[in-house]
């Protein structure tokens, strides 16, 4: 694919996109106070973080159908495939994508070598924070801070940057590195799917190769289980070592309808269970729980919880949930209320 | 990409070509006999396929440095990354590869509803079994016939229709099922590894969705552990129900300079050790073994046993072993000799 042919997909590269959403939303007053202790769980409680509401009953009930070899509901231990989306579904994705702040950084951190920038849109615009400025370039600008950020150097190089921002960078509400802020909840329930013969993988719009450097540490989920965008390599020797040079070409867009491809280029098997929480995660619920037959969970995590994290869904720029949200009910898939749902967000280390 | 822009591309996807190649290559005199017990192994032999050796001395030696901590060659469990190719790797590759043979068949099936093919080149010489013209139609009708056995249908009939051609196919020599062509002492290398704390890896120049009808029953390597070509699929529903549909497109090329670019995307790591055996196999050996510090092992099959297998190496163009060949020495790739170096080709089942 050429550079021109890239700008559609870049769009969706980084979702329907980004920028300091400094939108503090009030919380809806009147929500449901979640319904602790119902039912006492079974002597040691998998997902102690979860509250004892209906929704963990539900996430229970489905583990304990697919692996009883008596129930009619019963998956081989091969076929039990789960995927869950990063951003906004394992870790904070407000006030904008932490890949999106890597690529902000970068492009200002590069400035130094690149003067021009000081007069050319969209880095002008990222340099000196005129947000608006940059808001304006659209879909071309987004593109040349994506390319100008993530390609131009050897894998390894990369690799190393990146680590070392992830290392660095704090999160500007919570004043953590987005590593701490990965979501106790879903770490628990990770575990527990994989306790019970799950494969888990991340499927995410994100790239494959920003995500990897912390998915291991952060989920325990090694890079090989990690399904995301990508740009275009070239494989080269380079002074008598081989390198893979990053190239200013998107490969492969891993959101959407994109999903369920990347899910069957990669995995190479349709999942039993899905965790999403935005519309980009329509297609790989679609693609999980309908026509497949047999037991399939699709889930949804809504953020209602402006005091301990977010509150956005219809209207947000970064992750908005609409219309998954309204299919929810007709495709059976449970919506997960963060404020109810969960008693811990993050983990208390 | 484009179906015309496929056609370079699509000539690495099928290598250097096929086509019934009856050479009946005469064995070479005077190679060395196998060392058979130069020094007792431990206990229980964990390669009992292998010949007692210099090559399988080097394997165990290999495999008890890196997982030895007190060894200086010592590598975490993380990245002890182990990949293989499969035509001519792991099983049979002669006279033309599987896949090929599964594409010619299924040209020759399709015809029943392409009364057209019966004048149209290549479709005409594949059914009229006239190798001479179906090798003059070069890339353009090799793409032409890949396309027409490959695409067009959705993900999930494509799998049926291949899964049904692996079980009822015989290899023309053997007269066997190929799923028991794959070689006994490849196989009990893939579970020594794996005790040793390796994830074992396919890489190949095949179709990652027709390696993953066979490589979980054949090898017990899962689907998502497949590294291959692929063509383009789109999502979509279709009756109220999701399908991936599989378009005339090629998407990736996992061959020569593929290989470790489709490391990159799929695995995520670089190898430790990989196993190849032809030309296709250069840059993985080499992305593995050169300029990466640390132990490192590469390993080329040599098929130099016509009475048991097959014997070809420069002059084939089913699985071509020259360049590489000459690259070994230098490299320290180890060349493994099927006739000196395996007890056992094939399982004895």
């Amino acid at each position: 694919m050429s550079l021109t042919g890239s700008y559609t997909r870049a769009l969706g590269l980084l979702a329907s996109v980004l920028f300091v959403l400094s939108c503090a939303s009030s919380p809806q007053p009147g929500a449901q106070e979640p319904k602790v202790g119902a039912e006492a769980e079974a002597s040691v409680d998998p997902l102690p973080s979860w509250n004892d509401t209906a929704t963990k009953a539900q996430i229970l009930d489905f583990v304990r159908a697919v692996t009883d070899p008596d129930d009619p509901a019963f998956v081989e231990r091969a076929e039990r495939v789960a995927t869950f989306d990063n951003d906004g579904t394992l870790w904070v994705e407000q006030p904008v994508y932490a890949e999106m702040a890597f690529a902000l950084h970068r492009v200002r951190d590069l400035a130094r070598v690149h003067p021009e920038w000081k007069n050319q849109e969209p880095f002008r615009a990222v340099i000196e924070g005129d947000n608006e400025a940059l808001l304006a370039t659209g879909r071309h600008g987004l593109l040349e801070i994506v390319m100008a950020s993530h390609t131009g150097m050897s894998a390894t190089l990369f690799d190393t940057i990146v680590t070392e921002w992830v290392r660095d960078a704090r999160h500007p509400k919570f004043e953590k590195p987005y590593t701490e802020l990965a979501y106790q909840p879903q770490l628990e329930l990770l575990r527990y799917l994989e306790a019970n013969g799950f494969k888990t993988f991340i499927v995410s719009g994100g790239s494959v190769e920003f995500m990897r450097t912390f998915t291991e540490q952060v989920y325990d989920i090694p890079p090989e289980r990690v399904v995301g965008s990508s740009i275009e390599t070239r494989y080269e020797m380079q002074g008598g070592k081989p390198s893979l040079l990053r190239l200013p070409e998107i490969s492969f867009v891993d959101d959407k309808v994109g999903k369920p491809v990347g899910i069957y280029r990669h995995i190479g098997r349709r999942p039993i269970l899905a965790f999403g929480n935005s519309d980009g995660d329509f297609e790989m619920l679609q693609w999980t729980t309908v026509g497949s037959g047999g037991a399939r969970l699709g889930l949804l995590l809504r953020h209602d919880d402006a005091e301990r994290e977010y509150e956005y869904d219809r209207k947000s720029s970064v992750g908005r949930l609409d219309r998954a949200l309204d299919a929810a009910g007709q495709s059976g898939w449970i919506v997960v209320s963060m404020k109810n749902d969960w008693k811990t967000v993050f983990s208390e280390k």
